[in-house]
């Protein structure tokens, strides 16, 4: 099997000396995908779904981090779905991670109905006509809501998820309304929110959002995440999440 | 008139001399309140309605900040109501500050709808059954959702609102799903939110929304309000909402 492809590369994950393949051009992941799995609980023997795994960052890091029995990634785009399978390989993993191409809207004829205890997604941000969309490269169709919405996202979800299973979704701030309406509309009750902001005065780019199907209201929004304490130097609760040592580090 | 009366106090606003009594037992206002002051923005000649005034911290404030026209005071609880008219006689602004006893649930009967540039509250934060609700003090009224509750304010704040003018409420995070919620069901779009920090580390405890009614959805989430430093010192920003001279301030 071909590992890495004419203009991919191939990173290490500093986990369990894992590695990702990428390609710098057309499917990277971002700090979004990693701080989502920092944020995400997946207890012993649960099984997990990414919807729209691009990479396949996500079930392959939280196969890493966690207990879970099984890890899913649906992935519409055929490159990054063959991507992902090709990391998956690279890494061993094919008992454990499972890669599938096709459509998230299509995801209740894909997956049996209330089958997941946990579904993540890092979907696109942008809505359409605020960008570049009728360019439909695989970077654009990653970023915009162009195959899929945020309904799609959180109406499937809700499908595939057990009564009590729990959905974790990173997006924009500015969507955070739209989020939170949404998520109830679909019996995804928001349960814990954290904001992620670039310096500790500066405005949050992420949300990060934990919802609990048929779930009691009530949220805990968590302490502030900040990523970075000065110019190019990473919090230590970042470099935790990234598994990275911290630099000039005193043990 | 008798400014003060037994157990009542009269403490200083740091606002062009302004004072405002408070009754130690009863009603006292909070940070939560000087908070939103600090986030409201009333803009030249506007009217602007408080749902719930309770002490009248809010419109006095706001009178003493900005270039608002007039500023009411809506509260049900008449000792509190006769108490705020007294600070509003004792600062000499009876021709800017109105304070009114009144249902806010009958708000529609009270004012003329669509009237108020910028309605503002600080309502009470908790549900019946959270706390002692068969008790009916006046504090008891003033922190529970006793005389009226989160879905009243809201929809009575979108009643007397113009069409494009600002709602500003503080609330606990817990709440904010249903905040969401129900301002968007009452179509006051979340435009701005800040949370409040108690420390830089620590989950916030307070949540200042602006909504604009029938406003275009897109929320700016602003950077964390941190109020303490360390034990005891406020951050700067902190001081400069109070209006206090910071301690060991080099100029």
């Amino acid at each position: 099997m071909t590992i890495r492809k004419h203009d991919e590369r191939v990173d290490d994950l500093h986990r369990k000396g894992y590695k990702i393949i990428q390609h710098p051009k057309k499917f990277c992941f971002g700090m979004d995908a990693v701080l989502l799995t920092g944020f995400i609980e997946v207890k012993e023997n649960e099984n997990v779904l990414d919807l729209g795994t691009g990479t396949g960052i996500i079930p392959i890091l939280l196969e890493a981090k966690t207990k879970g029995r099984s890890f899913t990634g649906l992935e519409i785009q055929a490159e990054s779905a063959d991507m992902a399978k090709r990391s998956v390989a690279m890494n061993g993993l094919e008992h454990k991670v499972n890669i599938i191409q096709g459509d998230l809207k299509e995801a209740g004829q894909l997956f049996p109905l209330s089958s997941f205890d946990v579904i993540a997604s890092n979907p696109p941000y942008m809505t359409i006509g605020k960008g570049l969309t009728n360019t439909f490269s695989p970077k654009a169709i990653a970023r915009h809501e162009i195959l899929c919405n945020l309904e799609d996202v959180i109406n499937n979800a809700s499908l595939l998820l057990k009564v009590g299973g729990r959905f974790y979704i990173v997006h924009r701030p500015q969507r955070l309304v739209q989020l939170m309406t949404l998520l109830t509309k679909y019996k995804l009750e928001p349960k814990r929110m954290r904001l992620v902001y670039p310096y500790r005065d500066k405005e949050p780019n992420m949300v990060l959002i934990e919802a609990v199907r048929h779930g009691r209201p009530m949220l805990k929004v968590e302490a502030p995440l900040i990523v970075y304490q000065e110019k190019n130097i990473y919090t230590d609760e970042i470099y935790d999440i990234y598994g990275y040592d911290k630099p000039n580090q005193v043990d």
